[in-house]
């Protein structure tokens, strides 16, 4: 079973329906993916999904108002990942690992701070710190006006040859499902999400209380040119945080877990197997 | 055959004697160890050697003046590159990788930037580039006047129970070996090895350079709380360098990839591997 062909499962908590899928071994602590900006189930990395289930359980799901999920997408983090954890012990989960991506690494550190039972540890890729410094309505806006074949080019990947080319890899495995594709959200989601996002960092004041309030190990992975959310975001959490390692790696931008995805796993097995 | 049971051999060139002990694989690029301040053979942690060398030939070598080698320790870090140059061809050898530790760590910068050819990949741990923030003679000072039962305890390791509870462990295993250890050395080795790591922490203007030219992958480690060279360093070397990845570890001194063997070591392996 893989991203591309694992049937779409729903969950009902509290009047909404949540969609998901589920991958991999059947027993052991599952690791659930929160996604980025706009981002369904299918804007995974299959390379990167498909690798890290292949020695552990691995959910991805849609949060609240997006893809196949239904209700209405919140405006803060903090509810997204209120709603994050309704999905977690709706489907009756006692212990889980997080790999957050961008806006899903900030519902990480919320969910890591708030839950230190239910979170046992956190991969936080591509995000920024409450109070951190965002660029996000620049770069979407820059990212559209180059007219690029996806987005995703400009938005999650350097100018560089190396770079693109992994870019358009990237672009290729995420449009590898044809049959029952999550349906890609309008300004419901985009307008909500953005919102959060531009929020979470506005809170410049004591923005470091939830990273010092982490005490689960955390994995920090960054792009070295991320321009939506500066790397210098990812050394000062790595700093304000007592058990985090940080990982940066080259030439790489927004999206430089899906640029370097056999490295990006094998750095994420290493930091949950041990 | 390990680090522990390793025979010395040795190796003339140009009317001295270099010490060095080889382990691991008899074929496939070797990876070459380059050694901290006053460091001999017997100071590398036996854990991390004998597991790199499980898969590839690893090398440990005395410099000029060192531990078992002959000859006059210099005190600069570039006249040390070149000795190390010296021993690497004198052995024959086309290309090899590098780990440097802390003073190894500059020669590695060096040899990289100088010789695209011999040198393929570099690891540069707990180092600092040219023009870097260094309190090597301060932090020396503090540890020795600190009577610990090792100084190694409060020089690689940071404060915390859990941090000192692996450097006795790293203490333990350094010391395995009993029979045809190095030699330590004296002033005749520390005190130019301390005015060549000062000397070129001094060369504030255009220190990137280096840096800047060195095209080959580049593997930084770093501990969170080095108090010898500040993180911040690593971070600066990464960012000026256009094919370096960055680790950094948390609650973790000097000493960071002693502290954490395994990690360290499959850190290593993902990156020489990919």
């Amino acid at each position: 079973m893989s991203l591309e062909t694992a049937s779409t499962e729903f969950l009902n908590v509290d009047n909404v329906r949540f969609a998901f899928r589920c991958l991999g071994p059947t027993s052991g602590k599952p690791l659930l993916l929160l996604q980025h900006f706009t981002g369904t189930m299918d804007s995974w990395d299959p390379a990167m999904v498909n690798a890290l289930a292949q020695t552990r359980p691995v959910i991805v799901f849609d949060n609240l108002g997006v893809g196949a999920s239904t209700g209405r997408t919140p405006d803060t983090v903090e509810q997204m990942a209120a709603d994050a954890e309704a999905f977690i012990r709706g489907l009756g989960l006692a212990r889980v690992d997080l790999l957050g991506f961008s806006l899903g690494g900030m519902l990480a550190q919320v969910l890591a701070a708030q839950q230190p039972d239910l979170i046992a540890r956190i991969i936080i890729a591509g995000a920024a710190p409450r109070g951190g410094e965002e660029h996000l309505l620049a770069v979407v806006e820059d990212a559209f006006a180059q007219d690029a074949p996806d987005v995703r080019l400009p938005l999650f990947f350097t100018p560089s040859g190396a770079s693109q080319l992994a870019g358009r890899a990237f672009v290729a495995r995420a449009a590898a499902r044809t049959r029952d594709r999550d349906p890609d959200g309008g300004g419901d989601v985009s307008e909500p999400q953005a919102k959060a996002i531009i929020g979470w960092c506005a809170q410049k004041r004591d923005g470091d209380a939830t990273l010092r309030s982490i005490g689960q190990p955390a994995l920090i992975v960054h792009g070295s040119d991320d321009t939506m959310f500066p790397s210098i975001n990812a050394y000062n959490m790595f700093k304000a945080m007592r058990n985090a390692e940080l990982i940066l790696y080259p030439d790489s931008g927004h999206g430089a877990l899906f640029q370097y995805p056999e490295r990006f796993v094998a750095h994420c097995h290493t930091f949950l197997d041990n």
